[in-house]
């Protein structure tokens, strides 16, 4: 196992992605790599509490250049991961962002290194309550801490002091990578050159937090969850998760997107069963949408992740005041909505705007016009990839990246 | 118990509300009436079985008239019942259309005599599954036959006649409550004078469906569900009723009304608790929500009226043609939508009245500026109570009800 220096002057260590616990679906994609921080060097919470050792997964696409300055780190959403490009070793399908990361594409790896992590709280090799608290040997489960967006953004913080890179050119996320990248520019403005939040917001609102608690409610409900300790009793709480997720999954979709894709078409039949069985297509999708999900994430991960987003809320950080989270902020702003999005609506969206405006920040704010819902951030619409395109290279040519 | 005759000149028993095997909250209030109707009066079903004997249990408020000119049928949503005013006798609270019925009220029970059945498939006292199955002396559970907005809706035809009451001069409702004030005017042309569909929609959405199913799969999701033989078992799903139930609430509310109401108010604390209890006030708005309902509503009833909502759409059974349904019917219209519904949007309530206008119907259309979402049609809205005065009211005259 390779060890490295690391800016606090501490010993740890560079493992291969923990990942490799499990059954990998495409054995030849790139693991990523992992950095374990020891007990000397703990990540201190918001809650009040420490994590260490902690380990932080991530994959890194192109290179770094000379002068470190081509650094770019793309935060992911709630069940995304670091697997952004390229195949993901454990669904072998293609990662997330797979269309806005590469060569000659919007994030282009010929000319940026990008880096994405995954969070703390996750379940992809990052430390979460699937680890063992090395305390007990077991699980964490619900001995795990409680974790916040700033939280996630200080582990990030950690990698790239150990990743020897002080700045970076831009962050960038979607929905709750949008969270991080707002978070970034308020906790670390002075190493964020530039920032695009996408399809996000700087709270999570009443709706927001209601519909979390409901997916939280169903999987704490399933009786094979176990108080959290389902490693232990070897269960899985997979039909609380996949309610959960089939509820989350109506809100990252447009009412008119549904109504066009699957309106009430039925599923493999000409009439109604007139029984519980799926009728509709719409009904088949989701079910599958619960169903692969449970195959892939974590349960209680999906817990504090969630918490996580609720608990978000920069301007409480600052008095109530989101201007003054981004007060003296160097950073340039580049914010991004859709009109279709009902769960980070436009006009929270604005509400950053208006704030890095109050606070004489640089920003742009684009609204992209496009009936697919908050999920239009993972999906192939050509005005985002414009919009991150002319974005990236008109701060990369301030700054002097080839 | 008293007998009497009905159009089918076959003997049936005029009951008191069988709801008296339960606790009652409110001894003293009005428990109601049913009809049961016996083996030679099947209900004849959409799904092609039959429900017999069938008991319609009903309440009624103000006088039928000499003409039997003044009757309104009012129409019970999803978690409705039919003790729509006066004091709810097993939840001791006021019924759920108590500001809209009464003497003096939108509409008058000094001029109206109103009808409030409940539906066919829910638990308030007419034959759900939760009642015995004659063929086997046990609670039908799943065996009881899945059932139609139209199924309903005969149902209430049936009680119609047994009350020897010829014509309706209006059905009203809200929700599925509108959808069978439609059904009504669609199947019983003849019959209706008027209706007043609500915050309703011609067929059920794709995004419908959706949470619905979601609501669905967590109640079956709980191992107490037992395959809907809970009854058998002495058991309850009332975790996997509660989630469905946060899920609906969600969706019967704005995102604009939850965060002027409950925005990120924590409950009963200053601080986060760094837990998974509820830190929220719209946490612990939802879990009562969920407690509350599980309470006072069978989980079964709600597979099953959830599912008949899904089946409707009108236009299906007119050749795929809203206005064909309506073609030559002679029943006015008021079309009424509040314009923060996100679950039946003003959009759908357009469809109706655009088919209606195409059928030469007589219809007027109402918009509600409001951001109470979709349960508006429950509240206070000063513009619903004056647009049902005034429709009422010139129906009435029309009609020479004094």
């Amino acid at each position: 196992m390779p060890t490295r220096r690391n800016p606090f002057n501490t010993t740890m260590a560079e493992i291969a992605n923990p990942i490799f616990r499990r059954p990998l679906a495409a054995p030849s994609a790139d693991p990523g790599r992992a950095i374990t921080f020891g007990e000397q060097q703990p990540l201190q919470l918001d809650s009040g509490r420490t994590l260490a050792p902690l380990t932080v997964a991530y994959k890194t696409y192109g290179e770094l250049n000379r002068a470190k300055s081509n650094a770019v780190m793309v935060c992911h959403a709630l069940t995304g991961d670091q697997f952004a490009a390229g195949r993901h070793p454990v669904t072998g399908k293609r990662g997330w962002w797979d269309m806005m990361i590469g060569s000659g594409k919007p994030i282009d790896t010929d000319r940026f290194f990008v880096i994405c992590p995954n969070v703390i709280g996750g379940c992809m090799g990052t430390t979460g309550p699937a680890d063992n608290d090395p305390a007990t040997g077991q699980p964490f489960g619900l001995s795990f801490p409680l974790i916040t967006i700033r939280d996630m953004v200080r582990a990030q913080a950690m990698l790239l002091d150990a990743l020897g890179i002080e700045t970076l050119l831009c962050v960038l996320g979607g929905s709750m990578g949008g969270m991080q990248a707002l978070q970034w520019a308020a906790s670390f403005p002075e190493r964020v050159v530039s920032a695009v939040p996408i399809a996000a917001a700087a709270r999570h609102s009443a709706q927001n937090i209601a519909f979390h608690e409901v997916g939280r409610q169903a999987i704490m409900a399933d009786p094979e969850w176990r108080n959290g300790e389902y490693a232990v009793h070897g269960t899985k709480p997979s039909k609380g998760l996949a309610v959960a997720r089939m509820a989350a999954h109506i809100t990252y979709l447009s009412e008119t997107a549904l109504q066009r894709k699957f309106g009430r078409t039925l599923q493999n039949r000409n009439s109604f069963s007139f029984a519980f069985s799926p009728d509709f297509q719409i009904e088949s999708y989701l079910h599958h949408q619960g169903i692969s999900f449970v195959d892939r994430f974590d349960a209680n991960s999906y817990l504090y992740i969630t918490r996580a987003m609720d608990y978000f809320d920069i301007a409480a950080d600052y008095g109530g005041s989101l201007a003054e989270a981004f007060r003296d902020v160097r950073t340039r702003f580049c914010i991004v909505s859709f009109t279709s999005d009902w769960l980070f609506p436009t006009a929270e969206n604005k509400r950053i705007a208006h704030a890095l405006n109050a606070a004489a920040a640089n920003v742009s704010f684009v609204e992209i016009e496009t009936d697919r819902g908050h999920d239009s951030f993972l999906l192939d619409e050509q005005e985002l990839f414009a919009t991150i395109t002319s974005f990236l290279g008109s701060v990369a040519s301030r700054a002097g990246v080839a």
